[in-house]
């Protein structure tokens, strides 16, 4: 069957990523078991002394854990990120396998990276030089990978898995490095991430889509498109990430009435936002009919937009109102715009992350300047505003004004380091070194993964076909094993 | 590749729906914007004031905050909705678009009128006249929504998506006032919807379907079944209904044991309905062999009898008992009476929610008032009683044997409801101008959705039946594509 | 149709299932009924009576209640049970809905039975002679379920539903007993069930596929393998079982420290695990491919492998060496050991078993023996070091030491039981009485379940194939009814 299938696809396409692959994976995997021993500790709620710590603390009960204020939501993430991403990314006909498979080896891979790296920034004890994790870090390191797998989305199909690999690296060095100046310099808040997550993970995979430009990419245009199970597999993905979003808005909240705002603001928003997004895709067809790629992709940019101010008193019907244009300005993105950035850019943009991350995401981050700018102690209390602006310690004299020019500031440095950071790791995955695939190769799972040959899937009626395909098997000259019908 | 098809299907299949559904879509959620912001606001567990509420109200600590008791159940329940009941409609060969597209938009839809609805009977502030919500709100449209989507489930594939958002419309709006009803005025006790719910909805979409009536629907016979990977991914709707039920019927259970006690029996009483489940669907064969259909339906039946008494000291043998009936009757319904409602009755019921949800969710009523009415002060303890029957406040002095009683009548108001309701929604839907597909249309994804072109899902394979297809173009007359091969 | 199917087939595969299976499911369920009629009652916090016992033992509010400390986690692991080891047997081309299917049917029949039996062994009530249930029994129940459908991993396609309902009572039971010298006699800590889950089950499987040896399993091999979606499918499963692997091993974890610990060490380790995973694939290629079912299973080992030591103070890096070592030695389990068992030792193992449970269950038991022997009071406190390890009661005065050896024999009784038990189970199903199918229709849901034809599914294409179909129908000598088309 080798043969003949090579035949068509145009010779071997060993790309010798069976020495840069497992290189690469053991000499990284060390290298995190060398820096978790040296740096890497449980906080004092993870750690077996936390019975002395709840005495000492006056801690009255195991419930008061961040453990059981944090896990549910954390687990929600999880499954966003290795169900929800990697089944979106199903949708192509023949690259299933990478679109789940790569997106769960760079998660695994990243979120290590970034529980050292966001842990140098934000958790360290300064009097022993440990980095102390618990749920918190990593919730924080699973957001800090959807950075990354947001990336992938730009380039998926395209890009072998060491390239993913160094994607994921410099993705999560960026993001810690954007994250501490929006979060602890400039002390934005960003609980959802439309800033320091999705703005930044969009424009980072745009900009390295554009570098990585292939003007022959129609050579793999046969296989650029879905099939019906596919578009159901990647149904999969819209459903878990659109259910779970509540969660991955509030996971990181504060405690109390903070978490429980956020998710009911992200669950409203979203349910505008499909409303919306169908509309606009039923308008954009001669028919009516509706196109699965707005039904899997835009129907979720209001919970990209809400990142930022769900935890805000934006109110119910302002978490609709971002809903409701969100919807309708994703789905126009993916109708007009990403043609437009493919055609006169020279941006492939295979999932169209532009209009599902980038542009909610920097929405997201001024929207939440606005809220954050109006925000009054009448509307939240005074005790309130202080708690969710966060205006304390050095902090503390800081007004809502102030604290919304803060806001649209971080936005501006999320969108900068996606842009800069994306252009300089596009130029280094354009050494000839990395194993992609080519132009006529793309989006073909074949290329790194064993695929199982498909003649015997259906038996009766399959049967029918080979012994058609017998017929016309000089057609291709090939030599095909039949021994096992 | 468009004419070919078109002359397999009868011509042109323009349903007219670009212009209905984008003005309807557009039109409802503005009205939802404006209504949002005339009455909707956070309530005081969801406001920032919540910090002083605390202080205000003694509450110790913010884990006492309505949200960790009900966030992790509400996100089950979200699932339940949008993956559990949207992949159970992907069985069909090819309508698994429609199946689990449409669930997504009128859920979305449903969700939002349902907080108004449900708002106006149950949540308003008297003194400022505002809905105030909070998580248990957002289950409760939730649970709304279930409601429509049944009637879904009898009419899937049969209905266009306008009429479909009226159907929700008018679901959601007959739900509400039938629960003020059954919940508030007969202060009835249904934790897990039996009577509220499945009864309602399970009679309302077959009243519907009556009155929907096609007497020529063996024309689209063709499309009205399965295909291996389609029932594979209707597993995915029934086990993530099966597995989160326990977490539907405790959602809004009481705090504490409630809780607790409504999870532990639903899971039983599931347990043993998919044991019987699968030896009556074996015997039902000659040879022995299961049928996927109720495999992916009836192993549910002992969750939605289960929705009433869960709650209650049913008991752990109790909850087997019921599970171990209504897995029988499911069933045999599937196996006998469905094929009766549509000769005999014509009543098209596509999922078979009469053997699901509709007789179940009425056996559940009964079998409510009968647990309720037998219970005892020894059973509960004295406290234990007045909570479980919420004998509180206007009711403090009615004895079990009344509840029960009043629990019958629910379930009764719960069936007039929905077949009344379902015959004049149904008569609505018969007006010529909602841009259903004809006879021969139905099941058929093509006629609302953009539905992928098949020939090259299987790249080798597929180059000989594209070979094959050449030879046999003039059967077909039509002008095929062939370039980007 | 069928009369063409069976000729290639060899004619009518009745295996007689239709009287055995339902006999059995109804007896069984009957049974359950009785026995919980007379054993099972609620426990006081789930029992309505609650609001008395919470005065009585002064605790302050529903949140202590168990059911908020372990029913997130609880709903995790009932995932893992039906979706994740569920879907993750879908992978073969045609045996989706047996691997789906008959797990769900096992697993609902052996947590009735785990329910009695380990209720017996561990929560009876000594005053009443009567079992009390709440959340921890039902995860308890869902854990036991997991031995038996690990070891189903290993005959999957090969054996009757019948035949895995008696794999099940006796799993069920031997877990029981096993689970009761391991904990209670030898008092060894195993929250995450390395010794008492999968060790166990492992070893169980392999024991009866070695007994039920087919030396002519080869007349299936035409079904003995992946389709393209059969493979995303069984993605499904791997990933639901991954993500919530955290929540499996830290759900019956004590409360605070033990369960937060126990999810973050669970976690690290599964991250490394894939990147090992991933990287032994791809060199055991000639063309650094990826192999699926190394994907799909080997990076799962640094799950398996945390059971014990989960809730240990393994540290974070001992996680990840943990996760590092599992992923190679599962991977070049698959590649090397799998054929090995097969040709020299006569184990069929249709899922590898051996590799993703047995080895690396035991290995996670001796893991956990090394980590509890080098416990000292610096590290985990005094009171977490008492805690942690169990030492109160009886065993107050057992030094870590101590503890260490008991782990190390309670996985060697864990081995035993399996390979014992498994082979005497074996034997049992040899008596030709279960109706298991024939060598040559092995890995076929068509022998137990009505299977969809397949001819329709695409329709533009398929009228061609029919068309062609018609041609050769003299090839099949068939009556091949066409009118539906």
């Amino acid at each position: 069957m080798g043969n003949c299938h090579d035949c068509f696809y145009g010779g071997p396409k060993n790309t010798n990523v069976r020495l840069s692959l497992p290189v690469v994976c053991f000499v990284w995997e060390i290298a995190m078991i060398v820096l978790f021993g040296i740096f890497v500790r449980y906080d004092e709620e993870t750690d077996a002394h936390w019975s002395e710590f709840k005495i000492k603390h006056n801690i009255s009960s195991n419930i008061e854990n961040d453990f059981y204020y944090r896990y549910p939501s954390f687990q929600d993430v999880h499954v966003m990120i290795f169900v929800g991403f990697g089944f979106l990314m199903t949708f192509l006909k023949r690259y299933s396998f990478g679109g789940v498979g790569f997106n769960f080896l760079i998660a695994a891979f990243g979120l290590q990276w970034a529980l050292l790296m966001q842990g140098w920034f934000h958790s360290l004890d300064h009097e022993t030089g440990k980095i102390l994790i618990g749920v918190e870090n990593i919730i924080n390191a699973d957001f800090c990978c959807a950075g990354t797998l947001i990336a992938y989305g730009a380039i998926l199909g395209k890009v072998s898995p060491v390239q993913l690999l160094v994607v994921t690296l410099f993705g999560v060095t960026l993001y810690a490095v954007e994250e501490f100046i929006i979060l602890s310099v400039l002390h934005c808040r960003d609980a959802g991430g439309s800033m320091v997550i999705h703005a930044f993970g969009g424009y980072y995979g745009l900009a390295i889509s554009w570098i990585l430009y292939r003007p022959n990419l129609h050579r793999s245009s046969r296989l650029h498109g879905s099939v019906y199970h596919s578009d159901v597999f990647a149904m999969i993905g819209t459903l878990f990430l659109w259910m779970f979003w509540p969660s991955f808005n509030s996971a990181i909240a504060n405690h109390g009435d903070g978490q429980h705002r956020a998710a009911i603001n992200t669950y409203l928003s979203l349910a505008a936002c499909v409303l919306t997004a169908v509309a606009i895709s039923s308008m954009s067809q001669k028919t009516g009919k509706l196109d699965m790629v707005h039904i899997q992709n835009a129907t979720l940019a209001g919970g990209v937009a809400m990142g930022t101010s769900a935890e805000f008193m934006i109110s119910p019907y302002g978490s609709l109102i971002v809903g409701f244009f969100c919807g309708i300005i994703s789905t126009c993105g993916f109708i007009v715009v990403t043609p437009f950035l493919e055609k006169y850019l020279k941006i492939q943009d295979t999932c169209g992350i532009h209009n599902l991350h980038a542009v909610p995401g920097m929405l997201g981050g001024f929207i939440g300047a606005i809220v954050a700018a109006t925000a009054t102690e009448s509307v939240y209390g005074k005790q309130g505003l202080i708690d969710t602006l966060g205006l304390t310690g050095n902090f503390a004299g800081r007004s809502p004004g102030t604290q919304g020019g803060y806001q649209a500031a971080g936005t501006c440095v999320a969108i900068v380091f996606g842009l800069v950071g994306g252009a300089i790791v596009g130029l280094i995955l354009k050494l000839p070194i990395w194993g992609d695939a080519a132009d006529d190769n793309c989006f073909d799972d074949e290329v790194y993964w064993e695929v199982p040959e498909e003649e015997e899937s259906i038996p009766p009626v399959l049967e029918y076909n080979n012994h058609m395909t017998h017929k016309n098997q000089d057609l291709c000259e090939s030599n095909f094993s039949v021994e096992q019908i």
